[in-house]
């Protein structure tokens, strides 16, 4: 697998754009984004699980019934969730306008939308910028379209590699927007994945489950699940290797690969955390089983205590012995050891259920780089899960605060 | 029911007492209480569920199985929890100094604490100090107890009440400390009960848990359970009330009073949440079933986008439904109704599914009270539930981010 430059234009016959629509107030903010595929791809996606859904998201899965798409148009500054009847038809009609002006089936078109919820949409917004959306059309659109899904990101969220399949280069390629509002089963969270590899739309849509649930659902911001998470993935099949039908080798190959873009995006939105200065890791090695493994490291980066002590670099671990202690998973704490590590050092702090005596100058050095690993070793079994989670600091409660105003 | 002042000495035959025992560094802190009956009593005690469980906790549940205790030593400063062997064996020596001072059995002394995690209990602090806090036992000595059982709180927090039996008058009284790491399930809080009812243990056990569920179990300040949450009642049965020992009229009297004092404590815990200004109550009406009501209204106080909204008086309704729509409870949000409630007044947000047109500035007037009820009618039964949390303010962050250093 290479590591290349670039995000959901990597892919051969992949094109993007990005402008400015209105629906931000401020003009040097692009707000609508576009990414269009040359050829009809097979597509799958990947849904919040929260009750309440967009309207995005509900068309979604209509125009996901055939696991065929096209284009995929996003605006952000409006999440078009709680907008009731005429919300779910302004989301149709995003899709119609795009289909139409791209000539395309409005069927062959995805929605997505973030940004504040119960306001109804601006569809004017779009008839009138739709045009243009399209004429910017381009193999480099990218460094638009990463620019106008964004919300309260401060930074880019993109990652593309290739990887071989035979004779064939496949590429894939993706980018992601999400900083609040994020948690397990996707909060505020939008991913995007291109990539040219020929496979048929139910392995597409398998593949994309199972990387999304090593990933993106890994990832906590503030414990808030989104009304609009969603992750699309379109694939062209333009690469022209022979067509992946089932669970074989290259199969795998790709599923490889998806995780690893899949992975690099979500660690790049809990880094972006709102109000984030620190990316938190934990790894949960030792376990019975897998799922027990996740619940304990989720449940460690989402505590606020954990985040808070973080935050100020301080390594109270005995909030990180309490956040196990409510994950719903049984075991003894008397087998438990709990360790930080950086790129600043490594430091033991529990072992066996006993506190040890250690440097709180060494310990709080180590806790002030800006990437922490917190290592749980539970002791009782040989499963391991991971999670990443980000610091809570004053600026968390500034943003959200007075997030509408 | 009448409504006393005071708290656990408003019972015949309650004492109470608190010293300064250097377990906090501040001399002028209290740290170590004491709460003790002249006979001995019929007991019960509701404990965390957290899986990591403070020493005291497990001494308090080794005692408690005879159903009866006479008295309750308390520690603030020190949590005894994740402190291994040398812990449990404190705990439980704790117990025995209290019992040889009061010349009672070890097994009718109860043992409570709170603070950090992690770090061995000084228990010297402690016996150098037995002899004086067993000589201050006093009838109005819940003014000294009521601050030796702080950590960050910032306000006492007790309830007494008096109801009649036949000829007797009941008095129960109660107080409880808590403002960080609250949650469901209890979050490290304390609550200690008296009464001079007269009862039997397992009726005793079985209102404190219906009470418990009803008041303390509501509340969330930052989602995470504590190792140590207790809440501990003592019944002497000193106003000579005929025995209650089944579910008559007698007892649900005593629970009415009992839900009364529980609710009030409870409520001063979210109010006095680390760094919070805000009490918020939600209400959600019109549940197919009680669970349902309280996981819907648990979810909306426990979300860190509504408690960040409420501190700054922004009525971001949508963040409410989002948090309704992640409880795990089937509805449809097209039949929901939400609205805003203080003592400035009244206004609806949301109808069946639809925005309603209101204005900001009166909302804002509303949400800029200190007690702030978020109503929710989910229109799709007769059943209803309740739950207490409060704002996420800087000082949450300022608070936490360096509380052992």
């Amino acid at each position: 697998m290479k590591i290349l430059k670039g995000s959901v234009t990597a892919p051969k016959g992949f094109l993007a754009s990005g402008v400015h629509s209105g629906l931000k107030k401020n003009k040097e903010k692009l707000d609508l984004a576009l990414i269009y595929s040359e050829v009809s791809c097979q597509a799958a996606g990947v849904f919040t699980r929260n009750k309440v859904k967009a309207n995005p998201v509900l068309v979604d899965k209509h125009h996901l019934e055939d696991l065929r798409a096209q284009a995929i148009i996003v605006n952000s500054g409006n999440a078009n969730a709680c907008t009731g009847e005429a919300g779910l038809k302004n989301a149709y009609y995003m899709a119609q306008l795009a289909g139409n002006a791209l000539g395309i089936p409005s069927s062959d078109v995805l929605v997505a939308s973030t940004g504040v919820i119960g306001v109804p949409l601006k569809i004017s917004c779009i008839e009138e910028n739709i045009n243009p959306l399209v004429k910017g059309l381009a193999s480099n659109g990218h460094i638009y379209a990463r620019e106008a899904i964004m919300t309260t990101d401060t930074i880019k969220k993109e990652c593309a590699v290739s990887f071989k399949i035979g004779e064939s280069t496949v590429t894939l390629g993706g980018m992601s927007k999400g900083s609040g509002m994020i948690h397990p089963n996707m909060g505020t969270m939008l991913g995007f994945i291109t990539t040219d590899l020929n496979i048929t739309g139910e392995m597409l849509q398998e593949a994309l489950k199972e990387a999304v649930n090593k990933s993106f659902n890994r990832i906590s911001v503030d414990g808030d699940e989104s009304t609009n998470d969603s992750v699309l993935i379109l694939a062209n099949g333009l690469c022209n290797n022979s067509i992946i039908d089932e669970k074989n080798n290259d199969y795998y190959e790709f599923l490889d690969a998806l995780n690893y873009v899949c992975v690099e995006l979500a660690k790049k939105i809990a880094k972006d955390g709102e109000g984030a200065n620190k990316l938190i890791e934990c790894r949960v090695i030792g376990c019975e089983c897998e799922d027990d493994g996740v619940k304990l490291a989720k449940s460690v980066v989402k505590s606020n205590l954990v985040k808070t002590a973080v935050f100020g670099s301080d390594a109270n671990w005995g909030r990180i012995l309490c956040a196990l202690g409510y994950s719903g998973v049984d075991f003894k704490e008397e087998q438990v050891d709990v360790s930080f590590e950086s790129s600043k050092g490594y430091i033991e702090v529990y072992k066996k259920g006993v506190p040890l005596e250690f440097s709180e100058e060494k310990a709080k050095k180590i806790l002030e780089d800006n990437e922490i690993t917190i290592l749980v070793n539970m002791n009782q079994g040989s499963e391991k899960a991971f999670a990443f989670g980000c610091d809570l600091s004053y600026e968390y409660v500034r943003i959200n605060g007075d997030y509408r105003t």
